[in-house]
């Protein structure tokens, strides 16, 4: 096998109440890529498509995680690499981890998958330090393992898989504003209480219950954030109004969709992830902000040959 | 049916990572207790073994919870209660809540079951404000399910029953010292930093997901406790010694049962539990202090009748 085309799914990371360790990949949003092995040594980028985004190897957050796994590898040859962008850089949905991770899970494929799906994250996480100077994990994990992972330790990283439940369904609203990582980082407290520490490591044990269980309800009480939300919600104009329509419409639960600006939310079933889109975008509409909408089932089988 | 025989299992709480929230009660360590149901209005304890307690019903834990019950019972009788003490009371073990949750649990067998679990959790809790001044779950609610429990929220109060691996023991110490509750709780932090947040709902989102896989090393990997046992374990002599021997004799991990000092270790398998406890009594017995030693099995029904 010379080349390979893949499907990189959007993702969700911070998941209200698993700040920092829990992610989840989407079915129907998602970057597409054609990566060739060449013999030519090296890494290029020889198409990018959808976003205006650096197409030097080293500024390229495809072409970072790439080199990462080359460092690791015994082949001669190299990769060529074209990149369908169809998320939005800087939309809060693992833009650059879906473009990182397809990459490496790909040159993988082509290589006679030398490397284990963890050492991949580790490879993939140095497009995160790229995009936003810190290698985190949380959405290149759920992005290459698909449903829920949760990310448990970078010293040593250690990965798990948490199933997702076959009806669940996310909504993620994208209003067209600019939230730029380090800031919404910025404004984050370097303590907390013990006592809102308590609930969230209580709801973050009821939600990973819930998702072995299939108990939609206990997902939804789980899903629930003392300690971020409320002090990054204040950067996304009509999060609050949008949180509470979609719980109106049904939703099981809200919340911002990784450092925001998309705010995320789960139902059960595709009409009522539907019916929370539909009230989501009055929000907007009403604000007069422009958005882009998406209705997805989870991803359970993360990046995947097209 | 007008009596009834009950064990009363003792409980661990404050799983290391699952400070204040993750709690499971063991098979082989427990009270008894004999309710009986009389025409005689009240709550009287007819007879204590084994501890020095009051026997005051307003005093005794048991005759709090069971007041408690019969508020809000339209029974119009009462009940006799016999408790014979296994459990010392102040090891860390909760002895306090297995005599109430007997004795609840055991009520409403007799009145032909009117109350829910949740309920008789809400009763037992009454038992743990007299024991300790905090109405709190996390040894009541695997005493009255059985198995791991997690308390995901007290308003409302939200138990999540968590099922435990076949092949789960847990070795337990008591050193003969005494720590009050209270102590325990004042040298607390109030804060936390955010950073020690994220690991440890990270290793109890792990911990709950080794749980559902019957994953013994995942378990082993997560049992870490990044704010309360650095602390608290201060307050009890041996603790780092008596857990390296246990992490050398194979134990999957090892920290402070409750508010201690009792010190707890879980292993995968009988044997390897039972070396455990070899390690952790050679400890006290070179310091010099007296202790007991309980090698259980995770319990997975909670209170039975005898």
């Amino acid at each position: 096998m010379k080349n390979i085309s893949v499907f990189c799914p959007a993702t969700i990371a911070n998941i209200s109440c698993g700040f920092d360790v829990l992610g989840v990949a989407l079915e129907s949003v998602g970057d597409e890529m054609i990566i060739r092995k060449v013999d030519q040594k090296g890494i290029r980028i020889t198409k990018l498509t959808g976003q205006d985004l650096p197409i030097e190897t080293h500024m390229n957050v495809a072409g970072v995680a790439g080199l990462a796994l080359l460092a690791e590898s015994d082949y001669e040859g190299g990769f060529e690499i074209e990149i369908h962008k169809k998320i939005k850089a800087g939309s809060g949905i693992g833009s650059s981890a879906a473009s990182s991770t397809g990459a490496v899970w790909a040159m993988n494929e082509l290589l006679g998958r030398p490397f284990s799906k963890l050492q991949l994250v580790k490879f993939a996480m140095e497009g995160e330090r790229l995009a936003s100077g810190v290698a985190h994990a949380d959405n290149v994990a759920p992005a290459l393992f698909g449903g829920f992972t949760l990310v448990r330790s970078y010293h040593p990283l250690d990965i798990v898989a948490i199933p997702s439940p076959p009806q669940l369904w996310a909504t993620v609203i994208h209003p067209q504003i600019e939230i730029r990582t380090s800031d919404s980082r910025k404004i984050l407290k370097t303590n907390i209480t013990l006592a809102d520490g308590i609930k969230q490591w209580g709801n973050l044990g009821g939600l990973v219950a819930g998702l072995f269980t299939e108990d939609y309800d206990l997902i939804g009480r789980s899903l629930i954030d003392h300690i971020v939300e409320p002090i990054r919600s204040i950067l996304i104009p009509g999060f609050d109004k949008v949180k509470s329509v979609s719980l109106e419409a049904g939703a099981l639960g809200c919340g911002i969709s990784g450092s925001g600006p998309s705010i995320f939310a789960f139902s059960k079933g595709e009409e009522t992830a539907k019916k929370v889109a539909g009230a989501m975008k009055e929000v907007y509409k009403k604000i007069g902000i422009d958005y882009d909408v998406h209705v997805s089932k989870v991803n359970v089988d993360g990046v995947r040959a097209l």
